[in-house]
């Protein structure tokens, strides 16, 4: 019997409670013995629930519980979160995450805590929800050097982009829909900001390349200020545009991270990602691409990757199940430095001054009188931001092209 | 250290040598232990080959080396193959192989004598190349009831599917164009007429059920009937064609496994899967939809996967890595009861007939003056095929929908 503990019982905790009695034949049945959850941590009291009985406050219940095998820390946050996580490893204790946030602010100290004593720190759930990727890039593209990692990891910008494509309707209107749907927070920062999508691709960089990448140094621009006058070109062109988390292995070896918006040729296959599905696309030296695709968030099929982690770990008791992901930094490229493609939409009048300024060919849309579109050739960043400053307000927009 | 015998030094082989070479930084980090090739079994010699030198005739100097903990059976077929890999096997060396053909027909008595003698059956490569599936469904969707796996599993007919979209090309020039460019066979019949993808199927099936699918049991139509006219009415209706390897749990519990030409909506994820690509998309009842998308075959991407499953051997030497698959049969449901949506084409002449017999509707193409088209509602297959075949040289063609 393995005893599990899930601290949290909010929607993700209350998913993986469900998750591991509804599919109680199938969970272990590939644990290879019964699951069962012992304890759940909260702070408030479910007395109608049908779980409520097996609600605690106190997390050393379950910490000097020796029954308990592994910990289903879906509590969110670094303050508690990252107390009881350690706490729990010390003793021995598997932990299983959907905290983005704590697993890329202290992925490698967590990590090498796991090691020290013998159990697992596991984070399937971090990113993507309920898309296996962690899992596949630790276990199973390891015959790969993984050249590029591209994500669209945050449901509610793909979502807002996608009906903004869709209904040609401007970022504001399509927010405040998304927030009436619950698909947007009521402060929608973290996600239109890119914050929500940097943490993931610190995380899956970091994975990458086996060293930290740390959230705060990635360059990370949010959607907006993407407008529906930028869809009408990219429409006309037959591209899209969707919010990356990019993590690419330059040529001497640093890692060029970033978050930001993209124009994407619609045969790129993210471009097929709509709503609040997510996808990550992994280049490898010998595997060539490969597409990772499905929910990006929901109660359900996160909790889904969270107890396939207490599967894997119920599987690997008394072991460590192998991550690479050291303490010591990852070389960063800096994305001023790195050579990019731009789409440049500028007023009609100064198109002379465009072109004089960028080498690249000029795009027309149907029915737009006011401006035009120009896609640049490949350039320095830090060359075109400043032709691009330097034209003032008669340019009105840029997005660079995957 | 890890040391490798690769028996058949053919494509896949000497791409398993070339991968554990190239890669050997990120092969041996990820074992745990540095990876050697040690022997390479081929009846032939290979004296200007770098690695000739490893080449060896005979199996028992591999079988009896205890130094070799992981075999790789990348020799193809069911003779020779099947004999080493359970000596292999007995002799406590794990086996990893890209032989769908092996692991459909003996995979359940395979992994039942790796059980016993503490070591690992793998066959990553034998679906999808180098995508991660197998690994995936073993290991990472292990909190899901799996309700359906729906596969682009060939890459031949793939291939031949999306240049007959692309170019209004008819089904014998595109083939004779894919042998040309070594795309298809010589022999294109394992491809083009779905047995390729049925082996695979057999496979899938058989993972997601955790009892065995007979291979010959399941229900196999390739794609030599597609014309060119049926793409001017898949195109009109924003639909595409594709061969797809089917599984499904039905209602009462058995499994749905098919292998046939099917028209699919542009909007679905596996719609985009073009040329040689090849996805799985695969339903489970907490995490909803999933696809995994990639290479599926070519050396490199297919020694990839095997060498990933290598390095899962490697870190888990002296164990079984669990793979529910039984030798019990799975109960199949016959495809002729289960209900399906279909297509017809049928001569313009003979419209009242065809509305007479199904109920759904007209739907016409722009310039096909013969014929026109015909969307059914959901039917009993037995019956369709009652009153399709009633309608004699009336009816041009008949594909199911997905």
């Amino acid at each position: 019997m393995v005893k599990v503990a899930v601290l949290g019982y909010g929607t993700v905790g209350s998913g993986v409670v469900e998750v591991i009695e509804s599919n109680n034949e199938q969970v272990s049945r590939n644990a290879g013995e019964e699951m069962h959850v012992k304890y759940i941590l909260d702070l408030r009291d479910f007395p109608e629930d049908p779980y409520g009985d097996r609600v605690v406050h106190d997390v050393n219940l379950i910490l000097e519980d020796p029954e308990v095998s592994v910990v289903c820390e879906v509590m969110g946050g670094t303050g508690p979160a990252y107390q009881f996580t350690k706490q729990a490893l010390e003793a021995g204790k598997s932990v299983c995450t959907s905290n983005k946030e704590l697993v890329a602010k202290h992925g490698p100290e967590l990590l090498a805590i796991a090691r020290t004593h013998n159990c697992s720190y596991l984070f399937e759930a971090s990113v993507g929800g309920g898309i296996p990727i962690i899992r596949p890039i630790n276990s199973s593209l390891t015959a790969e050097k993984i050249l590029s990692i591209l994500g669209i990891v945050n449901g509610t910008t793909n979502y807002i982009l996608t009906k903004m494509e869709n209904e040609g309707a401007g970022f504001e209107e399509v927010l405040k829909q998304a927030q009436e749907l619950g698909y947007a927070e009521r402060n929608p920062e973290a996600d239109v900001e890119g914050h929500d999508a940097c943490r993931k691709l610190a995380i899956l960089s970091s994975l990458m390349t086996g060293k930290n990448v740390d959230a705060g140094a990635i360059y990370t621009e949010g959607i907006t200020g993407i407008t529906n006058a930028d869809f009408a070109y990219a429409k006309a062109a037959g591209m899209t545009i969707r919010l990356l988390a990019a993590g690419k292995l330059t040529e001497d070896g640093r890692v060029l991270a970033m978050v930001a918006p993209f124009l994407l040729d619609n045969t790129h296959p993210l471009a097929m990602v709509k709503d609040v599905f997510n996808a990550i696309f992994v280049t490898g030296n010998m595997l060539g691409d490969s597409m990772y695709y499905g929910r990006g968030a929901g109660k359900l099929p996160t909790a889904s990757a969270v107890v396939s982690d207490v599967i894997e770990c119920a599987r690997n008791q008394g072991r460590t199940i192998p991550c690479f992901w050291d303490g010591e930094s990852a070389k960063l490229a800096e994305v001023s430095e790195t050579e990019q493609r731009y789409f440049v939409r500028a007023r009609v009048s100064a198109r002379a001054e465009v072109e004089a300024a960028f080498s690249g060919r000029v795009f027309e849309a149907p029915d737009r009188a006011e401006d035009f579109g120009f896609f640049t050739d490949a350039m320095i960043e830090k060359d075109f931001n400043e032709k691009y400053d330097a034209l003032g307000d008669k340019v009105l927009g840029r997005i660079r092209l995957a």
